[in-house]
């Protein structure tokens, strides 16, 4: 197999950037991924490396973990060199050796020697900087090397490595930026397949062959499992199994990671048949206006929670006109009773992973020391809040769903009352969902759209169905 | 969504023979599998229940357990309601108890009870029997309710219940036969789709999309990671970046689990242009020859490792043939040299995991306490050696595959140096694997091939190519 690296020295210059910003403070020690187990031992998931790994390493091979002295400067790739059976059953790879040399590290050692350079460290009192971990297999190595219990790992996780990598990751270079144009551009391929494919009669799990098709025939996959549904009010369903109708929408939301790992996130809603019915429009149209407020909004020195808001207000004006709501727009906003209608967030980073560097921690991520995450229903889950820079990625996804249970429980209560009109909203219980999402890198001066154009008008959208 | 399941019935039926099994013993303890984390926490790969926990209880669904108390027949699932918050984010799903019912089981309890049933039964003296973990948050689970360590686990893995529910399994209903043969010609119409779409310059990738697209628009997903490349060579390869070229041979082995999670397991070896070489004939002739003959010999009685290496044999003839082995056969084969061509075996069990039951041990899946695997080169590969037994489902599988590495090796050694014809052998270092798979039940008079016909003669192979 050949190894998809960036130039050597990029993977150098990312780890001298971070040995400065962490200073002369001990070891880092990241760890790669192992293959996961599906059913048996050795039927595995395609294998994702992790992403941190990926982005000071670049090496997309199982088994390996990487020290950086930061005191020393010293850095070391772990990693067991292949046997003869391995070589039978899985082919060659490059030694570990040569693996480490395409990506600038002159050191390598048996996988087995990462709990010495720990222990080493520890016994002389170093800091051992770690990242929170979320594959079980590294939890368990992590406490064994660590020689604490699993639920203590937490415990060494390291906020300075964490903040460090995210001061990095975040900033996406136009290295970065070729190849989310690239993982956007396939992902508008899969959409303009999966819309192209739709029609009354098929189940959504076919449309989502449609998709993951596409990915795969670009060298991708998958960057997050489909969500192609017919209940578009459910925000994150993986059942495939309804039949399309004509009158439903689907809702599919869908992006592909490309060889390089990087990812689109990418959401459109379409009528099964030929064309919306004409409650869908509206409230199509009500989405779209917000859409394109929150768009025109992005820039340096934003803070995106107040894109959202106003994303909200945009949204309340468009139900009030609807008559879905009621009352003075700014003030339902700031009461919460959009959440009947957007119980999530705008959007978040996009990277390599798809919500970018979810897992170091998105206090960290999408917030800062001073503007902490909101914890009340709606707000939570904004994974983006803090002032936007010039190379963020991110997301806007604003969306209507129409959730049944939600609908009687608040209702039941007589909640924002003052705001929703619960009995207009009634008739509206099987409405389903509608989001429609595509991706931006924010510019010096606003923000630019990724990858090709994916059509997003109502016109658009009927014209690809036509 | 939907739960698909069998009849009630089915399930309190396999229950009942397991408990008869085992007798009045103490607890069975058997978990459902979590989601698996693929980049981060919340990202994750496509679900896939455990095996066995399908079987006994059926439910394709996170996070739940189950306990059969051996000695008062009480039977209980173990599995946490949903909340607001799922239903917004994933949609509703039955009850535990709605759920529980749907398989003939009356009792339900939180997960975290699971705990105290067990710390009842070891603090009362009582066994508490369970299968092999292979995902690690199993791992860590079981070590937490033992109170054991993570190492220690596999201590209290259960050879009686292992027994007792490979004999169930290994036995295939005319109900999962039915399951199987549609699995299989799900996985035939994936070989004829990857078959069609050769040709020369397209990447092996592009092949994996269509295999992919083909099961997963039947409602399935792809059993095992696709083996589809010109490196026929490499047993195993996942690597899928080479470009096809005129000339070259590529091997397919794919197969499609249904939505029921039962598996087909089918290969086959076809020329990237119109036709197959002189060369390829020749060795594919070889292979086609010893599967055959190992297919002739299926029938319950016999043992699997004799039609082993009787496949095997054949396959030396064919090679003697063509004047890359020498001498005797018999002698070759009970040498050994035939391993430089075949290293693997010739098939394995095949059900709801592609290896099936692989994880419960091959010692107890494909041989028994007087038949034990043997440990050389070749045969320590040979996943299945017993003898057949009618309701076994398999794969029959024989293959030539010229690996330079192994080559090089064993010449330098002289190994098998009387019948093998190196200086032959190595005019074909770059020739690449041959594979022919076809999936069978064993009946009570011979042996049933399991799914629509998929060609396999070389007329028939080019004729699908023209």
């Amino acid at each position: 197999m050949k190894l998809q690296l960036f130039e050597k020295q990029v993977y150098t210059d990312r780890r001298q950037a971070l040995k400065q910003n962490i200073g002369s403070d001990g070891l880092i020690l990241l760890l790669g991924n192992e293959d996961s187990s599906m059913n048996y031992k050795d039927n595995c998931y395609p294998f994702r490396q992790d992403s941190t790994f990926l982005y000071y390493f670049g090496l997309d091979v199982q088994n390996l973990a990487a020290v950086i002295d930061t005191d020393t400067g010293e850095e070391v790739i772990f990693g067991n060199e292949l046997s003869i059976d391995d070589i039978i059953w899985t082919g060659t790879l490059p030694t570990v050796m040569e693996m480490a040399s395409a990506v600038g590290v002159s050191q390598t050692k048996p996988y087995n020697q990462v709990l010495h350079y720990v222990h080493k460290a520890l016994i002389a009192g170093r800091k051992v900087h770690i990242l929170p971990p979320y594959r079980p297999e590294n939890t368990m190595k992590l406490a064994t090397w660590f020689n604490v219990s699993l639920q203590d790992v937490q415990d060494h996780v390291s906020v300075k490595l964490i903040k460090a990598v995210i001061a990095q990751r975040v900033i996406k270079t136009p290295l970065e930026i070729a190849e989310m144009e690239k993982a956007v551009s396939i992902s508008v391929d899969m959409q303009l397949a999966v819309i192209k494919s739709t029609r009354p009669g098929i189940k959504e799990y076919e449309l989502v062959a449609k998709a993951i098709e596409v990915a795969q025939a670009a060298n991708g996959q998958l960057g997050y499992p489909a969500i192609i549904t017919t209940k578009g009010q459910t925000l994150h369903t993986h059942y495939y199994g309804n039949t399309l109708q004509d009158g439903d929408m689907v809702l599919s939301d869908i992006g592909a990671e490309n060889n390089m790992h990087y990812g689109g996130d990418l959401t459109r809603t379409f009528p099964v048949g030929g064309s919306f019915t004409t409650r869908q429009k509206e409230l199509y149209e009500v989405v779209l206006a917000s859409m394109d407020h929150a768009i025109s909004m992005l820039k340096p020195g934003v803070r995106y929670k107040d894109i959202h808001l106003a994303a909200c207000e945009k949204l309340v004006e468009g139900l009030t006109q609807v008559n879905l709501m009621k009352g003075d727009p700014a003030e339902a906003v700031a009461a919460g009773a959009h959440t009947m209608f957007f119980q999530c967030g705008l959007g978040h980073m996009l990277g390599m992973d798809t919500h970018d560097m979810e897992n170091l921690g998105e206090p960290y991520v999408g917030y800062t020391d001073t503007l902490k995450k909101d914890t009340v229903f709606g707000l939570k889950s904004l994974r983006l809040g803090r002032e936007l820079e010039a190379g963020y990625v991110l997301t806007v996804e604003p969306g209507i769903y129409i959730i049944p249970e939600l609908i009687d429980r608040w209702n039941a209560e007589k909640k924002y009352a003052d705001f929703i009109n619960y009995d207009v909203l009634q008739t509206y219980r099987d409405f389903g969902g509608i989001r429609i999402e595509d991706n931006f890198l924010i510019t010096d001066t606003g923000s630019h759209l990724l990858g090709k154009y994916l059509p997003k008008t109502l016109k658009d959208i009927e014209g690809l169905r036509g």
